[in-house]
């Protein structure tokens, strides 16, 4: 059963009383009384990080997946809480050391503050992020209109490519590997699109689970469905390269998330707005779809106007 | 080292900028100017509770013991967050029905709300509880006056004796057993005293970690020291008469902690609304001692009128 199938079934009525949970169907949590925006999210090592060896990386990329939830929604976020469970040598002085000097950087980047935490030992290496922000407005899920256009921020897939580097599976030139790894510890998180995604967007998500997954999950409420235009998905020309030498296919390599990433719909008429915030901020924001009616079936079309079918929709923890 | 000491090593800097933090030296953070009260706790299988073999009271006490840490403080908590790592066995249905019923419980005892979270697979079970509240004004650590009573609520070192009859290292009569088991379990948080407490105590911590190691760590930055009268420490008739039988020696019952009651510092001239307080809410409140100025060594004296030493201070996690 998936993650969010198991939490809807056993834990949505917890939350009943509370309308302010969103009922459990977002990545975040909102108290419109007192503004304020908390998410929180759990990273275990063998499945959201492959190890430990780099944990400047490591810990800079789990936190910056964890703001992002809070950037994605127009919420600037302002705290964060690390609780860290692992055994001594995860938890060495010199580790420790790393891991401080990296969340210091992170701190300066994003205007962000360590507010507290708990460190356990334990012989598996896991940390929960909780992240904190305030805002009378959020972007919210499931608040998409019929006729809106998709938009997406920056490039996708590079991530994924540069799992799969780490994890030994493609092997590619040193500068490619370099580039493509890079690409996956340093996500990059648009922070100063935050507050103006308030003025344009109806509903967003950040792509974490990969970008079929997260648009479907953006709109799981509501009777609509989607097209997406394969060619206007915007990737790097590092991955066009392995595109076109058929070493991975372009929805593949797009749907496999970790690109935090930051996607969202708009009515056509705000196409103007976008496009000159995505000039003035000189972030890449692409128009990559449209959301139709529930009626029609939701379709990826390819360059020859084919309708292509997508196996892989995205990453699930399974249980 | 430490949690504390590690904690305070490496991290409290990041937190240096933003005094809402409270330095990290505190379970909980404090936003003043958005009435934000926030503590995160981590509880690992082996080391915070014994196995998972009744989740209903696992979930129940660890809930309890994370949002202890805003009651003691004067907050009344109101969402909670839960991030569970674990196994498919961990979190079969069965289980994940029975860990549903029994936060609704909780939920309606204290008026709380779930909020959000995250579950992931993992071989190690964890779980990881964010716990917030909103007021005003909260009863800081270190800001106990010299001069001032030292208070606890309720009955200690119950909940010691339940773990060692659970781990099978104390063998007594059945109803005894039972007794110390369900103290074990079910740690009982005086919510009703919450908003009290901002009328009268100085400074406070709930009785995590045990009596000795809580009290020092209440006052860890303050030049006072401490004098407590070993008799005066409130225990139950049936923790007396394991002390009468010589089965356990009174000071290191309730040296070790897991009694999640409230031990806070009050001026003499409090005493009487404190005494009054106890009455109309039912609730025992104990004067157990005083703080005492920094030239003298803290001391705990005994019936007899002697100074005893404390070998155990209290629980610590170990790196």
């Amino acid at each position: 059963m998936h993650e969010f199938e198991l939490i809807k079934k056993y834990f949505s009525k917890l939350s009943s009383n509370n309308e302010n949970s969103l009922n459990l169907n977002d990545d975040v949590f909102f108290d419109k009384t007192k503004n304020l925006i908390i998410s929180v999210d759990t990273y275990v090592e063998g499945i959201h990080f492959i190890n430990f060896k780099h944990p400047d990386l490591v810990i800079k990329k789990i936190l910056r997946s964890s703001i992002s939830d809070l950037i994605c929604k127009g919420v600037k976020p302002k705290y964060y809480f690390i609780s860290g469970s692992g055994n001594k040598k995860n938890f060495s002085k010199k580790n420790l050391k790393i891991i401080s000097k990296s969340l210091k950087k992170e701190q300066n980047k994003y205007s962000i503050y360590l507010s507290g935490g708990d460190t356990v030992f334990s012989k598996k290496l896991s940390f929960t992020i909780t992240s904190v922000g305030f805002s009378n407005k959020i972007v919210l899920r499931n608040k998409a209109k019929f006729n809106d256009d998709i938009y997406v921020t920056g490039n996708l897939g590079d991530s994924f490519i540069g799992l799969k580097v780490l994890q030994k599976k493609i092997k590619l030139n040193k500068k490619l590997m370099n580039y493509f790894k890079s690409k996956y510890f340093h996500p990059v998180l648009h922070k100063n699109i935050t507050k103006k995604l308030l003025l344009f967007a109806n509903t967003s998500i950040d792509l974490s689970d990969g970008l079929i997954s997260d648009l479907e999950k953006m709109i799981n409420k509501q009777k609509l469905s989607y097209k997406l235009y394969l060619e206007r998905i915007p990737i790097s020309n590092n991955l066009k390269k392995l595109i076109d030498l058929e070493i991975i296919d372009k929805i593949s390599s797009v749907s496999c998330g970790d690109d935090y990433q930051i996607l969202f719909t708009a009515t056509p008429s705000k196409s103007r707005i976008i496009s000159e915030t995505s000039k003035s901020l000189g972030i890449k924001i692409s128009k990559i779809g449209k959301i139709c009616n529930f009626n029609q079936k939701s379709q990826i079309i390819n360059e020859k106007n084919k309708k292509i079918n997508v196996k892989n929709k995205g990453y699930f923890h399974k249980f």
